[in-house]
């Protein structure tokens, strides 16, 4: 209840702030990706240079964009955060454009280690967030999609906010999504939105990406975005797409089909306010008879 | 974990004895509510006979069944609970038939308490389940709907699972739905199906009513069902209508228009199994990281 009161403050004082934002354009870029890295690291920043163009605040990768999808190609493509050449790249960008930057994933190479790891970077250059994957994507439907992360990468053990303008944003990539209790902690740490850099398939994209983005969504009254590679049916891993944005209500904000694209959508501190006031779940939960526990950040 | 390894075992068991069932067939019943007390009771027993006729094994009613949804009803037509005339009814309704009943909900009468209270019958006419709704439904969107259960009634403050031939069922009541963590401790005590009585409105049931419904079942990879009365545009409170039951997948198993009707699906336990291996984010969960705390039942 504290920490709700306390966003409310922040919400309502800054919204009638001149000087401070109240809403921040999105830009979410659904990247088509090759085997060429370096051609997937030059369309990123071509692409968030357009974003910028077209004023957005902050522009958004998706998961594993500067590399196929596949456990085989996870150590070739892998490298040092933040010293390896992506690193390098993501940051000229987000300062040449004066943007925030999310930058998807990349498999993150550390001491023999390889993670799934979204990075984020402000508009000076400098690293604010880095995220691993914390649930690895482990599943088997036979005869549609088998996939063993954990063959080739570590899951990482933190839980990941960083701020844009004193607000709060929380981070998951794919997988991390189907897990409620993450969105639910982002919520409670006071997050206005939650990015999830993710490439569903063609098995589980139709069943459940859009539906799981929007559940976060309306069960936390704040927005969500979920980005994913463009659709490449020359992959070993054939990528949803359908990048989109959900707002507190758990409403399509701004979606796509599957073709390489940027989308935009507005992050509206206002609606957030609102609609926690018209349904206030988050002051209703009952929290004498259950809550959710976890090691605070 | 254990909790997990247990439903497998229990599922595996009975499924493969044949004398045990791996279905069961499912009535929703989207009952007319009127004002009359009386014909609101006969029009749900005369339901339940056509499911049974339909080889239903367990037919449920929609919240608010026999009294208009309303503040300024419920001590009107409040009762004591089980010795009310609508649980009299209730219970030689499911013994006459030989079902598993859930009786919807109605305004329950107890030392001067109003409370929106689900009953639960078995085949023999015993009463094996009480719910009295946990979330009070006190909501407010300016020119769209506005209600505030709470100015009439109490709230529960109780976790009801009941069981069917072995398998765990949980319950809650409408505005219940909207609470992701009293799901979570459903699937997390062992339920392979959830059901919610309620009555969402023409605001929240577009909005809302499906996507929970959805989200509760993908998310814990259970039936869950959702049962409205009909839609009734003489009621100062109207209800959205759409009953429907949602697979461990998330997906639609049947879904009805707004109109008085039953409609039928199946709780296929080989189905919850499958989704749990094929897609196992139950074990994959990180309580290393978080877990849901509550009082343990």
């Amino acid at each position: 209840m504290k920490k709700f009161n306390n966003l409310f403050r922040i919400l309502s004082r800054n919204c009638n702030m001149s000087s401070s934002k109240c809403a921040f354009k999105v830009a979410l870029i659904q990247l088509h990706v090759t085997d060429d890295k370096n051609k997937n690291i030059e369309n990123a920043l071509k692409f968030v240079r357009t974003a910028k163009e077209n004023s957005a605040d902050i522009a958004i990768l998706p998961e594993c964009f500067n590399c196929p999808y596949g456990t085989k190609y996870f150590l070739k493509y892998g490298e040092e955060i933040p010293n390896g050449e992506t690193c390098k790249s993501l940051a000229q960008c987000a300062k040449k454009n004066n943007i925030y930057l999310v930058g998807g994933s990349i498999p993150e190479l550390q001491e023999k280690q390889l993670y799934n790891t979204c990075t984020v970077w402000n508009p000076l250059g400098q690293m604010i967030a880095k995220h691993r994957k914390i649930h690895l994507f482990d599943i088997d439907i036979p005869g549609k999609i088998t996939f063993k992360e954990s063959d080739a990468l570590s899951s990482g053990n933190q839980i990941t906010i960083f701020e844009i303008e004193k607000f709060k944003v929380g981070l998951g990539i794919c997988y991390d999504v189907r897990f409620p209790e993450l969105a639910n902690i982002y919520r409670k740490e006071g997050c206005i939105f939650i990015i999830y850099p993710g490439a569903f398939n063609m098995t589980t994209g139709p069943l459940h990406w859009k539906l799981l983005l929007r559940a976060r969504a309306v069960d936390n009254q704040l927005y969500v975005a979920g980005v994913s590679p463009a659709r490449n049916e020359n992959s070993d891993y054939v990528a949803w797409g359908h990048s989109l944005l959900a707002n507190p209500l758990g409403e399509t904000e701004a979606e796509t089909e599957h073709q390489e694209t940027i989308i935009y959508g507005t992050v509206d501190l206002k609606k957030i306010e609102e609609t926690r006031q018209n349904i206030p779940i988050l002051s209703q939960r009952r929290t004498d008879l259950y809550d959710i526990l976890y090691h605070h950040l």
